[in-house]
């Protein structure tokens, strides 16, 4: 047995069961390793920005961890943006970044590039093994690093030379340590106080609060003290639909954002930070609470959230039927184009049951999601770190990991030509992804935000910087050329027509939505 | 005027010409200001590795720098491997990042990185104003980085609220200082008489000795001395074809390249480095010289190569006219099925003159390089840094810096779907960009790369991260979807065809050969 196998193994024996890889020379062992080693499935992603995205959305779905393997610095590079929202939904992922031969390394060979550097930034933790030993035990740190409770992203940098080793024996397996620090109960007292103060309070949600039962608990709480349950604006994966606690969600829009925060003098925080704005504006403000509000956060990252919500629960006597529950409505779909408006009631209406629903959609799919509070159970998963090009490829790993539940992607047009390649994984693996392709030939975000910051694009040349027509982009020929059946919709009845066929139909399927 | 022009106003008034930009909500100022800075064309890519890539292609063949326009720590890590292309191709590239303002940094915002990490691996300097006047200063300073001898790559950071900030007045520009360190008499003397020395010597170049006058002048001094004048693998930009100086390359394969140097036992060295292996393989060596050969460097990367060769040919009476120049040669065009060997008796006799070949072909593209040796006078760019998507980005870059010259982009079909919303760019801009695409269906490098570690993929699944199949991908429909203009082609008689067509119509081409 080899460094590689030994490595591929002690992820295996740990729990990873997929890891998303575009390798290159350098990782030729490990390759050569899957097939030695069962229970590891290797997805191939023909960019490695699909693959940590596709890394990311396995994790959010399975809440265990994912495999990445990458071409040293440059494909960690290139899986850069994506490994970055995954480290903001904080989702359990293991990179395994090949690197040169550490007796090579000193000659600056073309790929050599300081893997360190690149890997801090999207990173809790980094290992580089010296020796054949210590790559088998940082692979088992790995694990334990991306399970802590908050998630965790661990980088692991594998140098050929020490990938080639034969070992006389492999290491023992030992069990996956899992820590996860106790409640505080004073701060649990605190905030149920604080909760039943009377003061205007918000049991402000993002993280794991998104997960079914804790969702319910959480309105559970907020129902029993009378405080508003918020969520943050991107939650890596909220339980919702009919019959499944209802939540507001913190507005974008700073300026809507505010009107909603700045009346609490309360605020209960868990599984996620106080909220900032997304960007900064000229002449408005950072944050959104008042500096007349009280913060409590009876959890921290290195605690489950379950238990501090369940700690809270039980201190307030707050049960799970106590919570609010969205209920479904009447949706009327406006025959003609597509708007997002229309678009919204037709996919609550068609949205089946205990679907994944990716949310890349920006300004098209904010209908939608407004419209579905009380459609079928579902999960939504959203841009959380703001690196766009992320739909694509955590459809593809949402979909890996529940091979049994449709996988919606919302996907504006932008956004999607960052990681369009991404489709060619979702026809190879046969995926169940539905790529919902909002095609207005413009970042029509931009164009907004160009407004927000007080700028004008008055000349054809600034202006082109936000379009994207000149040539329009038809995404159904792309989409075909990699290897997924697709059909454009001018018109929200062809629509409907399309999803109902791909919802019934396994396999990936686009359709292109123009507007 | 805001911090935001006269930034742009710097780069202009230093002879900067092409931005190519990818900007998010935090470069709307900078995006508005295009509006009132005439000279500098933006160009929008849809997606960040577009950019630098093209920016690098733009520097590569203008021999100035190129500006890109980044969103953010993400923005650049999408950039990042043709980033780390470029700087290995020493070419001149300030990247503009854009940021959020400095009072929001502390708030942790989801698109909140820490930028210097992510720059420090691909820039040789970073700039990160703290105020307005510095702001401007530091641009002033890019230029100086990007206007080295030996190229330079300046990533600025432009936090939004010092973006946006109006400015009471212009800072008066000052001339661009560009500071090269004199030739050094000694060690000119030294390569000298080591060449004259009788001993097997070679003259072994890279870099800016691919410009035409440096590589006549390489050429003569080899001829004049005897030595053997041999090419790094991966030169930035080499003038070559008929009439040009002859010029060996270093093999990528380390068997064929120790071969080829082991003997000499006087190497000098001009525009790079000593020779190593791209890769380590197990009981191979990682260099190629012997241990006794005597290494010259009468270069170093602070002096002009062209005033080193200048004094090297003086100091051995050698001229231009001494130079060994390539001739044409016949070439039998076998017809059928595209194989890489008639695909380049193809390519030598088509290949119109004064064209630009980006070559990211990989295996497909080696007897292309070979037989057009002879073949019209044309300029030849490399994968400098190893990083793959470097193809359809550099050769948009070299489009724009050259309207009036085709350029060809021998592209492998792998690296190809690492960049290929590029090919919307070349639309856009209605480049004659000629995108040769080989769709061979794997990563045939890779099953050759396989064997050479001393490894073997058996298994299904391990195999499947090497090939392209399932499904195939139809590179003419992504094409056409993308606004480019493309044609498959079986056969060698229907690729001549299509690509004399693509030669004499101007705007983007694209020809899928099926291998």
């Amino acid at each position: 047995m080899n460094v590689s196998e030994a490595v591929l193994r002690e992820l295996v024996d740990s729990g990873v069961e997929a890891c998303f890889a575009n390798p290159g020379t350098s990782e030729m062992h490990l390759v050569a390793s899957f097939d030695r080693v069962g229970g590891l499935r290797p997805i191939l992603g023909l960019f490695e920005g699909v693959c940590t995205g596709a890394a990311d959305g396995y994790a959010r779905m399975k809440d265990k961890p994912a495999a990445t393997l990458l071409h040293l610095g440059p494909g960690l590079g290139n899986g850069f943006a994506n490994l970055h929202n995954a480290k903001r939904a904080h989702s359990r992922v293991i990179n395994i970044v090949g690197d040169h031969a550490t007796y090579h390394r000193k000659y600056d060979a073309p790929l050599q590039s300081d893997i360190h550097s690149i890997a801090k930034p999207v990173s809790d933790w980094i290992g580089d093994p010296a020796t054949p030993a210590e790559a088998v035990s940082l692979a088992h740190e790995a694990v334990e690093i991306a399970m802590r409770p908050n998630g965790g992203l661990a980088t692991m940098i594998v140098p050929a030379d020490i990938a080639w080793t034969t070992m006389q024996s492999a290491p023992a397996h030992k069990a996956v340590k899992i820590t996860k620090a106790p409640v505080d109960a004073a701060k649990i007292k605190d905030a149920a106080r604080a909760l039943t103060s009377g003061k205007p309070a918000v049991l402000f949600v993002g993280g794991r609060v998104g997960l079914e039962r804790n969702m319910r608990l959480a309105s559970a709480i907020a129902a029993k003290t009378g405080a508003k349950l918020m969520g943050d604006t991107f939650v890596p994966r909220t339980a919702r639909g009919g019959g499944r606690a209802k939540i507001d969600r913190l507005p974008y829009l700073g300026e809507m954002a505010l009107a909603q925060m700045k009346d609490f003098r309360t605020c209960v925080l868990v599984g996620t930070k106080a909220p900032v704005a997304f960007f900064a504006y000229p002449e408005k403000p950072s944050t959104f609470l008042s500096p007349e509000c009280a913060v409590y956060e009876p959890w921290s990252p290195d605690q489950d959230v379950a238990d501090v919500l369940e700690a809270l629960a039980a201190e307030l006597d707050a049960k799970p039927a106590d919570a609010v529950l969205a209920t479904p409505s009447e949706h009327v779909i406006k025959p003609g184009p597509i708007t997002a408006e229309n678009f919204g009631h037709a996919f609550a209406t068609l949205l089946p049951e205990n679907a994944i629903v990716t949310d890349e959609a920006v300004t098209a799919g904010l209908w939608a999601f407004i419209f579905s509070e009380g459609a079928a159970p579902h999960d939504w998963l959203t841009l959380t770190g703001g690196a766009i090009g992320y739909g694509i490829p955590v459809s593809i790993g949402a979909a890996v990991a529940c091979p049994d539940r449709p996988v919606i992607n919302l996907q504006a047009d932008g956004s999607a030509s960052y990681t369009i390649q991404g489709l060619w994984t979702a026809a190879r693996e046969n995926l169940h992804t539905i790529t919902v392709l909002f095609n207005n030939r413009s970042y029509a975000i931009l164009n907004m935000e160009l407004d927000r910051v007080g700028a004008t694009a008055q000349s054809e040349r600034s202006r082109s910087l936000l379009s994207l027509d000149r040539p329009a982009i038809d995404f159904t020929s792309i989409a075909k050329g990699f290897g997924v059946q697709a059909v454009r919709a001018s018109d929200i009845d062809v629509f409907q027509t399309a999803f109902k066929r791909a919802v019934a139909e396994p396999g990936p399927h686009l359709i292109e939505c123009m507007m």
